[in-house]
């Protein structure tokens, strides 16, 4: 599929992460309005809640858009979500009728602030790229007991905190915890020394499931794409995480980009998992490409440098899809609701500079990397701004996502001193 | 501090749950009304809906009580919660100027369906009596390795699915999930063999936060406490838990009792946490008695018989307190919200008949226990009805918590074979 032009000239140009063919759904404030939402197309953002007053779109007999977030558009279902990427297609091609009524509500990227693009109603978050797997086992378990015994039969993921879920541009305190370090016998009360980012994309439920259900259906329920940071303290995580797993080593924040990407603009762009080493078992048995090929790139800035990119890889490296981790979620019967996020896991690829964490690529802290400004890293420093970047590469057209990005400040003076 | 009588005079009666010194919140709907807001005195309930309307309660300028659940009220902080306990106690004792125009609005509970007290922002759930960590540790590591080496230093806790929690009464059907034998090489996906309880007391948050608190912060921010049974799948348990922790076997349900005791009413009820082996790290230390002497039983019914006691404990049996929990929470940065629920972790005494799950009581199936009525046990069985029940004795009356049960139902037929 070609790219679509836009009378939004802007969007034409064939590496511009929003053209036509994405059309991805942000919440955006400026200094006139407050956070509503809105659509990306190039430079502009459609101010939806304008558009919906002026009646040039009208989807249900309710207002779904002058609210800062996207939740409510997810309750109508796939046909009106169908129904939407028609008409705002219909009105941003190029010579399109209503241009004159469309042109008045653009706002420019410039000059809005944009906002978590929906509520986050639980988030979950998945251990499901094999060479991450491999590398994280063969750090802690050496290489014969890298992956776990379940590891290949199921999508490992654990339960993560909702409420510390943040937009592009936060920017991350580094947190404090219980840490014991392996030359003292007790533990003691520090700000994290190992502070490490995971590369991941995450997908937002769309449809409420109140049981099990399959593959397929998960796909069904499953309304778009986001990058994804797990922000991980990795001293902090290996204190706490046996034998009930990851806690207060995941909970200090967890950056997603500002713009949803919609399945529907990624469909061009599914491919499958990779071959099997055992046969799934029925209820997890891949039924359709439902993976996508989307390309994944971090940097790296120190504060008041250049930025350096310390890994370049691939969603399509995922062992299991996001419709299936979200089919696993469901087995033992627990409801999914609008706006759950599912974290897809750590997203590495087979070679070195295709690892997702800090932990990885600097191989536990062993062989720190060095950056294109001469520093070296084995984790992250105060003052470095850490950025995803991805987009899946079409034909003379991109499907971009924006940025997901966040800078890390100090740690805060002992919050037990005060 | 004695009974405090009150006009209703089914809550003067010694053993009654709920005296004019508790008051405890719930949500009730009768055959003529909605879901909304009532607070239970004797056999009745206080319809705070319209008491709200009638203006016999006002608190601020807005209504807080004519929705199905308490979140507005907690909204308001602790200046509120004690006008409104001390409003309440004023209508409702002995002699009150006003008891002619609360008459009217007490519905009596034997007309009343109860529903979930409030939304569930998000859940956690602990591991944090000692007792029982001691009992599974020595069970699957020996009783050298019984505690995990972090467990005297931190309460080990992990997010649990807010969706899931469901109150007294719910009828929870035994879930799927993927299970290996230690017979077999591979898993297959199979109902649930050993599902189990847990009994546990879930600690409600009234005050949100945004960073680090103190015990003595978590302490103030946390609005009451509920019984709570983490329904456990210990085969799919055993099979995933490692390396990330609990994920679909806890996935299930989680039930509550229907009304919040809140802190207030539990106050005379304060104790100490037991004596430290080692010092706790000043995040982490006591700083007051924060937790309470409540009695705790579990009864086991199967289908159409009578129920059998197969349980008694108290919850100062814990090792670490919710405000210690809730602390722990806070440490590495994560928001809190009000509606947020923390389970306590198992509660079991040092004592067989003290033990608050069947993989104890059984000792994982090898000790079956026989009930009253002659069947064994190792694990529950379908049709079983299994209620927690708890209260605080007070001198001459009680604190009581309503219960918390719910009927096991049979699997569903194979959920991926239609």
């Amino acid at each position: 599929m070609p790219l679509t032009p836009s009378w939004v000239a802007s969007a034409n140009a064939p590496d511009h992460p929003f053209p036509l063919n994405n059309l991805p759904y942000g919440v955006f404030s400026t200094s006139d309005t407050d956070p509503r939402c809105g659509v990306a197309i190039g430079e502009m953002i459609l101010d939806m809640a304008a558009a919906e007053e002026t009646g040039l779109i009208s989807l249900i007999d309710d207002p779904l858009f002058d609210v800062p977030y996207w939740n409510d558009l997810m309750e109508e279902g796939p046909a009106v979500w169908a129904a939407l990427r028609e008409r705002l297609t219909a009105l941003l091609a190029e010579g399109a009728a209503e241009r004159d009524k469309v042109e008045p509500l653009l706002v420019p990227m410039a000059d809005a602030e944009l906002h978590l693009p929906f509520v986050v109603s639980e988030y979950t978050d998945f251990y499901a790229g094999r060479h991450h797997a491999t590398n994280v086992g063969t750090m802690f378990r050496g290489p014969e007991n890298a992956l776990p015994p379940n590891w290949l039969h199921i999508p490992i993921g654990y339960n993560g905190r909702a409420s510390s879920v943040v937009v592009d541009g936060t920017p991350i305190r580094r947190p404090w915890g219980q840490l014991k370090s392996p030359q003292h016998d007790l533990p003691a009360f520090l700000p994290c020394r190992r502070f490490d980012l995971e590369l991941e994309m995450g997908a937002i439920v769309g449809t409420a499931s109140d049981g099990p259900i399959t593959v397929q259906e998960a796909d069904d329920n499953i309304f778009g794409y986001v990058l994804l940071n797990d922000w991980s303290a990795r001293d902090i995580q290996a204190w706490e995480y046996q034998p009930l797993g990851p806690f207060q080593a995941k909970a200090t924040a967890t950056s997603i980009s500002p713009w949803i990407v919609t399945k529907a603009a990624l469909d061009p762009f599914r491919c499958d998992t990779p071959e099997r080493e055992f046969e799934l078992l029925d209820h997890l048995k891949d039924c359709g490409p439902m993976l996508y090929d989307i390309d994944l790139t971090v940097t790296l800035a120190p504060e008041g440098k250049d930025p350096t990119t310390i890994a370049q890889t691939n969603y399509r490296e995922m062992y299991y899809s996001a419709a299936q981790q979200l089919a696993h979620h469901t087995t033992a019967g627990s409801p999914m609701n609008v706006g759950d996020l599912l974290g897809s896991g750590t997203i590495s690829g087979a070679e070195k500079h295709e690892r997702g964490s800090l932990l990885e690529l600097s191989w536990g802290g062993k062989e720190p990397i060095t950056l294109d400004t001469g520093e070296v890293r084995s984790f992250l420093e105060d003052g470095d701004t850490l950025t995803l970047g991805g987009h899946a590469q079409g034909d003379g057209y991109r499907i971009g996502f924006g940025q997901c990005g966040g800078q890390v400040l100090p740690a805060m003076e002992d919050p037990y001193k005060r």
